[in-house]
């Protein structure tokens, strides 16, 4: 393969290529290092046109891509695949951190264009710095880049109200497996001129082409901030406080997280921070609110709200609206904290599943009920932005267990019953983080079959080598 | 053919096949009577199961499928094609209109289902009957279909607040070229489980399948209105001022369209309601403004917010606030008739375009400079959703001229000229409206070849026989 590396120096001046052992053994290794994979090189473009050469001699060379932007991701979709026909291919990866060509905002079109390589809190600060805010937030901003939450289609936190990375895109450049550059940066808001290759391109986690500019929305930033944690009989109640919210708030709500008792009991074991209305049973809820008036008047909208949906509903027991900035940062961190307090007591089986908003107490009984009936044992610590329909569904070892050994017991069985459930209940096994290579067997298990015929078909159509990260997302 | 339309009511039993001539030339004939062709049939199936059998027939008989909502768009997408290769094929016209199957609203998830042959109007009064509102409003919103909505991608006047039918749709369930249902009817917030299929068939224009149920958003009934009535110098203060206003009023401005003094003098000529502070000259804006408070809190606000901009920005002459209803709806009849007006004056050369907003002062000006430069005297009514960056850039003739000549005279040299314009400020040539088979050429025309060649790929992968709507959006 020496005569493919020669021929990238060649026809792709100035590219930074890297071949040493350690820097390919670094980028083939996934975030969690579940997977430690292998490539030919490490190749770092500088800009559009780099890439559009490196794939053009991958192509000829019949080269897999494996795309990379913070290494970031929880599945596996940015380092070469390590099982089935896909690892026998040689493979690059194509890092994208170096693509920082452009970074500019439009104020009176409220769009911000970026290369992919710069980071999330980047972008985050750019748009600050202008009095916009760039609404996407997620634990790995300062890593991850907007290629790679592009790609995944990234969530995070305030989802409920501005959507996912997907509904914050106004258009993406990207170099499809001719090495040709297409989609457009024109950020139209309304444009009927052909099928949505952006649409197609978020999500489609680097198998379709490699995405180097996007077109993204921003919003003027908010000038008052309120928070407000409810302490209610079940996720039922939590439910239907967000309707009776949604009603009267809809837009200044910007985020609501429920999390049940044993959430908020490991957070305070580990954590300072104490939970309103604690101890008082019940599962709790953490509720944002923003606005671009005054502080004074978005907390008497609340107030005001909150205390009809308090003489309404009797199932909200308590509610606690936040004085000051340091007890919302409190309130916050109750909240924030509870995947690192639940990892301080060992191995727990996570699940990102999401189903509509009025399913998920549906859900939460007929998971936690399988889970009973086959006589497992467990510490549910569960928790996560219900006005999404997005539950972190994370199974621990009961109390004074040893948690390798429940994982190694139970881990395949808890799986399989909370897919199941959360499938009967209309919901999908993977809401933010995606399929990569580590759930690219269970979306072709779980996955109609004409749906899973089409994704083939599409691909066969874009990547008909299968040249962009083969055996991740779609397996042909 | 007998035999195939044998086949077909031998195996979808109960299917209404309409084979009148009066029957068939209707549903061949576009709104606008620019189209009039033929077909074998016209076909109305009730439910899903028949739209699935019916195309598994004209799949084996190789019949094009031209699917036909509320038939009430601009281009010819509904009607068989009039000319090219596909014009040579045989057709049936698949209407939608008796898919109704399901029409159900989740008020905790905020979304409703509906089959596709609901009129928007029902939808809208449905959710309305519910307390909710389906934010798609538009001119035909009586007798255009939910279907026609999501084939076309429908716009319309909100949205700047709610986005296009693109962003209202959550899932969407198709029948595919060998008659397959594909899509989800899940109404996920958050799911990244595979390409998105949903958004690839929105805008497709019926030529990737047949949409028959969609999982749609509502939001909560807005409870108070407020509408502004602007006078500014030109279209750049105008840009202006909206960059000002949502500053101030991000989440209750609901439109902002832009009317220039043509557009005024015609409504005027026609139409009783005057437009305040006229005649001052200068352009106009209206501006609506809604939220879930109270009425006199939103117009305080308004209020507060349009003072300052008086104050700050010397290009904004005057500033009126409706007063009551009825002041709301003149200031809206002025708006909305001016088509009509125009109309009585005339034929006249309509343009659907749209750019970034920062954009849309730079091609007012290079279009109606392009147009003096070439000598052609016109009378500009220029109007529409400015808050999209999408204008209806409609040429009359000159006052006391023959409308009919002049469009003879001038039309396709006004088309190109308009057209050359938008895209040299980055713009798209149809921002509403689509392609169907009037643009199809002229899209194929200004489209990049990259992605042109992937429109191509994918409608190819998607539908190999080209059963869906040939000749219509991508020309194969």
């Amino acid at each position: 393969m020496s005569e493919f590396l020669d021929q990238l120096c060649k026809r792709v001046p100035g590219l930074i290529l890297k071949t040493e052992g350690a820097d390919v053994a670094h980028a083939c290794t996934d975030w969690r290092k579940r997977y430690q994979t292998s490539a030919l090189a490490v190749l770092e473009p500088m800009n559009t046109s780099q890439v559009q050469a490196i794939v053009k001699v991958c192509d000829e060379f019949n080269i897999a891509i494996s795309t990379q932007g913070g290494n970031t991701g929880l599945v596996g979709g940015a380092v070469p695949a390590a099982a089935g026909e896909a690892a026998a291919r040689q493979h690059v990866v194509l890092k994208t951190g170096r693509l920082r060509e452009v970074l500019k905002l439009d104020e009176s079109n409220l769009t911000l264009t970026a290369s992919v390589g710069y980071t999330l809190f980047e972008i985050q600060e750019y748009a600050q710095a202008h009095g916009f805010l760039f609404p996407l937030s997620l634990a790995s901003e300062g890593t991850c880049t907007l290629g790679g939450n592009l790609a995944s289609n990234a969530g995070g936190v305030a989802v409920l109200r501005y959507g996912n990375t997907r509904e914050l895109c106004l258009g993406l450049e990207f170099v499809d497996a001719q090495g040709q550059l297409c989609g457009d940066l024109r950020g139209l808001r309304k444009n009927n001129t052909g099928y949505d290759l952006r649409h197609l391109l978020i999500g489609s986690e680097g198998t379709l082409g490699v995405v180097t500019t996007a077109c993204m929305k921003v919003v003027p930033a908010p000038k008052s901030r309120c928070v407000a944690w409810l302490n209610v009989d079940s996720i039922q109640a939590a439910v239907d406080a967000l309707t009776f919210v949604q009603g009267h708030l809809y837009g200044e709500l910007s985020s609501y997280e429920w999390m049940n008792a044993q959430a908020i009991d490991v957070v305070q074991t580990h954590f300072p921070a104490r939970a309103p209305a604690w101890p008082n049973g019940g599962d709790h809820v953490l509720a944002e609110f923003t606005s671009l008036g005054g502080e004074a008047e978005l907390r008497d909208s609340v107030t005001a709200t909150l205390e009809l949906l308090l003489e309404n509903q009797t199932s909200v027991r308590n509610i606690t609206i936040a004085q000051n900035g340091r007890e919302m940062d409190t309130f916050w961190a109750l909240r924030e904290n509870i995947s690192e307090a639940q990892a301080k007591e060992g191995l727990n089986v996570k699940h990102d599943v999401a189903c509509a908003v009025s399913q998920l107490p549906l859900f939460h009984d007929v998971a936690l009920n399988a889970i009973a009936e086959h006589g497992v044992d467990v510490n549910p610590i569960l928790f996560g932005h219900l006005g999404d329909g997005n539950l972190h569904f994370n199974l621990s070892a009961p109390k004074g267990t040893d948690s390798a050994s429940f994982l190694k017991q139970h881990q395949d069985l808890l799986n399989s019953l909370v897919h199941e459930a959360i499938l009967q209940c209309g919901g999908t096994v993977s809401a933010e983080h995606g399929i990569g290579q580590l759930k690219a067997e269970l979306l072709r298990d779980i996955t109609s079959a004409g749906n899973y015929r089409m994704f083939q078909a599409i691909k066969l159509a874009m990547d008909p080598k299968n040249l962009f990260n083969p055996g991740k997302l779609v397996l042909m």
